[in-house]
């Protein structure tokens, strides 16, 4: 049976651990050793992940993103895969990897290639199909940022006010003086922390107060995202440093849902699901108040995600429509120096570029200008951080858009 | 504020209890009195569940039914809305009443009429929307019913074979020898209670095992469908008298799974929603294993539940495809004699010799061959019974159906 290692620790390879294979939530019932249960948390373990991420929505509560009545619309087809899987590239290891293995060795579940608008490579692997809405974690804040930028460009929202003047029940906490521009570029200062391999840091206490992880008997913590986000105190100063924390996204999204009316789910429905002529309702996790989990929440089909892609390489265009002010685009690609966060999205400062979505366990979402390329993809790497695949994934897409390019 | 009586306790009408009036989940967040929770069983009481039945899955665990990806079937129209809302009639008290009223009074979330094929009258009141899939309640036995019925004529299911023979490990149960027609008819003999207003009745203890009631602190009973279902023994004779128990449901979709390696989720929508055209995706709530809550789990969009109803009308067959045999809904409504339940309808032999479905709280699919007619409706009314509103709703149909009928 094919391994990998990480960290000293050995785990299936993306072969090996093919929930269809391995029989998980198969059967009717499954068998007991082969359930996947939110309670016990063990949805989140390794190889139970790779079904799970696929399948949220069995698992805890959702709302919808609904994708409207209109027809799809039409994705141009230019099938490239054979090039493509022809591919090798240097991992940073300096392993040599062909393009498809690149793709088990780190779990991927899916991946979209568009190339100047039209699709030049699609595949499904595992638990994942066309149709499944799949978990984007933090690509998640990407969405919402994106809609923030929007609303600040299109004078709906002043990212130079600060978060109490919008949330008046923001003052005490952390966020009472960052100005809402502070928050989208996750540079506050919070007495708060994010290490998934440290059961006692802060994000697993935010994690079960939205209903992201099951509570322990006796639970007596905030029972929603809004109560939890009370609770964060300040830390340092505001404006000084990127920290990279879920919390900010869902104070971007609060004050979206308080200005606008409208929750998250709603929001991107009206703004982007619709206009795009998305093919799928998507979903986003609620908490016990049905407030969108809109740090890590959204879960898509991986198509629709490209979609997005193509919207913002098309710097907020679509088929002759303006829907993200090209403004708003242009400011986070044009963003800081070096690899910054501008607005949710990573900015490389690449060869071709690019600026990206990056979701915990793989997900990406790869905008490369200069190749006119977009790579939308999903994984469930056994590793809870986004970079674990970094080693493969970031000179494969560098490989392929050097290839796209021509 | 306008109130009814049942029973001798008041209740806010149909129109004041309009839940977008009165602010239930509305706001970001909610205010604390104003939210629908299910861990405090709060969404079922009134007049919260005239919000909850609209939005079951962002309160409890749901699979999705998809519909498919080609463009929905067409519904031709030809309303009739002037005439049919300026019908009067006479409720069972012997009160005068106008159609629209009656809805109101009834509690009624949207109603679907067809006339020969094409939609004469279509409204939504209070939190649903065309698009939001409403809860079905025990409508969603007679989806089960009417695949197992099919599957029985197509020769894949065996009705004369007892429930063991497909499933070994209810052996030892009241289903061990109950032929699965003895539980397509609800005529099994079973140590259960179903009634709703006794909070010790088994039917409790059956919706906790299945995720469609929290459990309390503590809880060590059954935590999955099948778990349940296992802990049932038999009292009485099968085949001796109806006896109307949800449990017989969860056997059939059990069954069903069993043999042909599908989700009742799976089996909707291969054998249903991708053939009818359906307009939206459907969802089931599932239970900690994953399985489908088949008594009473279904929620859809009323003018899908409608195409179904008009499949049946049209003895299966749609678009010139026969769907569900023929024969399986001849059987049905020749049925049995007075007001019967076969395979799940209920079988009214009324001058449109109608048969119907019929979900707690006023949900409704009545089919009239004799009028041409098929009625959808759903409702949230405060009584959790399908004949609370009966003696409205029952004369309504009859009138309606006069008229059609011309």
């Amino acid at each position: 049976m094919g391994m990998l290692e990480f960290y000293g620790q050995q785990y299936l390879d993306g072969h090996a651990s093919d929930p269809r294979d391995l029989g998980w939530m198969r059967g009717a019932p499954p068998p007991a050793d082969k359930r996947i249960t939110f309670e016990s948390d063990c949805f989140r373990a390794f190889p139970q992940i790779r079904w799970s991420l696929s399948h949220m929505r069995e698992l805890t509560t959702t709302v919808n993103v609904w994708r409207g009545s209109d027809a799809p619309s039409n994705l141009e087809r230019f099938d490239r895969s054979s090039e493509i899987e022809a591919l090798a590239f240097t991992d940073e290891n300096g392993r040599s990897l062909g393009f498809e293995g690149a793709l088990f060795d780190t779990y991927a579940d899916g991946i979209v290639v568009f190339h100047r608008g039209r699709i030049v490579y699609e595949r499904y692997f595992g638990a994942l199909e066309p149709h499944l809405p799949h978990a984007c974690h933090s690509v998640t804040k990407t969405y919402a940022g994106t809609l923030a930028a929007a609303f600040v460009h299109e004078g709906v929202l002043d990212d130079r006010k600060e978060i109490s003047y919008y949330l008046p029940e923001m003052r005490g906490t952390a966020w009472e003086d960052a100005t809402l521009r502070h928050v989208m570029d996750m540079q506050t200062g919070l007495a708060h922390t994010e290490t998934y391999a440290d059961e006692k840091s802060d994000v697993w206490a935010y994690s079960r107060a939205c209903s992201f992880r099951p509570r322990l008997a006796g639970y007596d913590g905030p029972t929603t995202i809004c109560d939890y986000l009370q609770t964060v105190r300040k830390e340092g100063t505001h404006g000084q440093r990127f920290d990279y924390l879920t919390v900010n996204t869902e104070v971007i999204a609060w004050v979206m849902s308080r200005v606008t009316g409208l929750s998250f789910a709603q929001l991107l429905h009206e703004r982007l699901w619709v206009p795009l002529g998305c093919e799928h309702d998507a979903y986003v996790l609620v908490d016990s108040a049905g407030m969108s989990v809109a740090g890590a929440g959204l879960c898509t089909s991986l198509r629709d995600m490209a979609r997005f892609g193509e919207l913002i390489r098309c710097e907020g265009s679509c088929n002759g429509k303006q829907l993200i002010p090209a403004s708003a685009v242009q400011d986070v690609h044009n963003g800081d120096h070096g690899y910054s966060y501008r607005s949710q999205w990573w900015v490389t400062h690449d060869e071709f570029g690019a600026f990206e979505a990056r979701g915990i366990h793989g997900q990406r979402l790869y905008i490369a200008p200069e190749a006119e390329m977009v790579v939308a993809r999903f994984a469930s790497h056994p590793l809870a951080s986004a970079e674990a695949g970094d080693i493969i994934t970031t000179p494969q897409l560098l490989a392929l858009g050097r290839m796209l390019r021509g």
